[in-house]
């Protein structure tokens, strides 16, 4: 659990980055910049519920009447609350006392997942504004995780671990892959999740295909099964992928030697890369590391994806290892590196970790062994 | 299931709703408008996925290139599908064909839940545009159920039914709110669901907190709980409430006069309410109804919330029966009707059923018996 200091901490320096960045509030949607500010986790809905940030004032929680006692019990610092009916204009209400020291606000951030349907009412109420993407202001902060927080994302991936090693352990031949999907949803909420949010099982020709949708396909002997599973443990999250051959039981249906030229290919670029990420190096650069490897093997036209994408709060956040990310990753970044080769219509193979950059180099989250698990299934 | 021909008379219906609105392009995020139009379910992202109809062009669905086979698995109707590369701008791409006849577009309709973030980039991209949320042309065609719909409306509503006489035949004293919400949320799942997406267990004054998270706190033998449970099924929603007083077993600790008397009001404001759900009652005037009651029992400054909202794909959505909202219901229309009193820091009562506005009158989809459970618990 976050202690109760990190989030007034955290509210701080927001408020701090507004400032230096000229913008008057920033406009915290619920969601993961609302979480990661005040501990207050609710659904996203059509009633507006908002934080409001402003460099020099103290933060508002602007929510709706009936949720007043349930924000009041689950905020875990101190912000005033302002509460409307259900006639009243919350959009007013969040804006009242922005810009008031003098004009109206020039330039406001919004969070990255707000609604546009919000958006587009905000946008409304202040024609005058500039809008921007709550994450240039929050980016840096919540990229850099502290040590809580990748407390978090180990419990998280070793409970992912724990599902995988279950998982390939069978039986896997002959049942479908919903089936199995459903198994690690279950084994993911077993393990400490409070919500599993997807079970890639890609069998066979689906392995191809990286994110696809469990089917009713039946697992078959004598093909790979790509396993991408991953959910939330105390607000933060996992994502592991491990690549499963099933013999069932008989060794003339092991892998064939294509196969394992691809997983060791892969293997090989999911290593080097993790290697590379240390403070400094550019996003890009981690990418191209693997992107090398593979393209180096003949592969690189089937490598149709970015390395990795980073991971907290939000399943999919900033920093993006992918061409064109020139700024270096820092101390505290945490991502996957998921380097992945796909033939359509044969087979795929991918590996996935969850990887921080600490001072003195990488730290691999994962800890289920990264080989092909060739099981009997 | 939905039958697959309805997807593309959906599709067929909103390009007429556009042209007529003088609408150059729908922007259809992933989400409830996307499975809505197309049967497609994905998860929303930062790499976008947008279905683009325009009135005189064939539907395209712009996808991230490793989406492509999960997407071609999931559509259940003919859409042309646009990929892009990881380092390719998605936004130019989906706004590629729109107005390309002669001037830019002028006007843009975006999904009410795209993310901001998303659409800031369709702004910047089209600056001189105005962008308008697609509920103004999605709207009549979402909230009008067809049989399909209302058939798996009150599959899920039935499955809640079931879980909520479950959960009152106990045990309850000695349990944490957040035990029982745990067996709530196992339980829809269980009888047919797919998600649950809330189980307020508002235990002795919790129950004063119409949204209440549930807590530690342990129930008590001589108090109301409030019990309002959801989820979806096949992607329609479920929404129930039913207020139950625990005794313990003993007669002495039933509920007191008081709430019996509040009770009262609500289930009265609930049954007089449900039966003006007919066609062409304005939905304020529903609301009315309820609110006239419970204000003339001397209660109506704790009846804290609107009356109902809309279901279907969304939890919430139109029509949402609320003072200023004068647009008659319509035959199709499935809402929520839900009356509520919370006396704070004392304990509250609410009763929910999901209706449909039948041609010939109201259709309660909800089974589970309205009254007061007193049970041992």
């Amino acid at each position: 659990m976050i202690p109760a200091h990190r989030y007034a901490e955290r509210l701080a320096r927001l408020a701090a980055v507004a400032r230096a960045g000229g913008v008057d509030a920033v406009l915290v949607a619920v969601g993961p910049d609302l979480e990661y500010l005040t501990g207050y986790r609710a659904m996203p809905l059509e009633r507006l519920t908002m934080l409001v940030v402003a460099p020099d004032e103290a933060p508002v929680l602007v929510v709706p009447r009936l949720e007043r006692a349930a924000a009041e019990a689950a905020l875990r610092t101190d912000v005033r609350i302002a509460t409307w009916d259900e006639t009243e204009d919350p959009y007013e209400l969040a804006l009242g006392d922005v810009g008031t020291g003098g004009a109206a606000p020039s330039l406001l951030a919004v969070s990255d997942r707000l609604w546009a349907s919000h958006l587009l009412r905000f946008q409304a109420a202040r024609p005058g504004a500039r809008f921007a993407p709550a994450s240039s202001v929050l980016r840096e902060l919540r990229m850099v995780k502290d040590e809580d927080e990748i407390d978090l994302l180990r419990r998280a991936a070793h409970a992912a671990d724990r599902v995988v090693t279950r998982i390939a352990a069978g039986p896997l031949v002959g049942r479908t892959e919903v089936d199995v999907a459903r198994e690690v949803r279950e084994r993911l909420i077993e393990n400490g999740h409070q919500e599993a949010h997807f079970a890639i099982v890609g069998s066979g020709p689906n392995s191809a295909s990286p994110h696809h949708e469990a089917s009713e396909r039946v697992i078959r002997a004598g093909e790979p099964i790509v396993l991408d599973i991953g959910g939330t443990l105390d607000g933060y999250g996992s994502d592991i992928t491990r690549t499963i051959w099933v013999t069932g039981g008989d060794p003339a249906n092991g892998p064939d030697e294509a196969f394992q030229r691809l997983f060791g290919l892969v293997r090989e670029a999911q290593a080097s890369a993790t290697a590379a990420a240390w403070p400094g190096t550019p996003a890009e650069q981690v990418d191209a590391v693997a992107r090398g490897i593979i393209e180096a093997g003949g592969h690189g036209r089937y490598f149709i994806h970015r390395l990795g994408h980073g991971i907290g709060l939000e399943g999919h956040e900033e920093p993006y290892l992918v061409a064109g990310n020139s700024e270096p990753i820092e101390a505290g970044h945490a991502f996957s590196i998921e380097p992945g080769i796909y033939l359509e219509g044969r087979y795929g193979v991918r590996i996935e970790d969850i990887v921080v950059c600490g001072r003195d180099g990488p730290i691999v989250l994962n800890e289920a062994p990264r080989e092909l698990y060739v099981v009997d299934g």
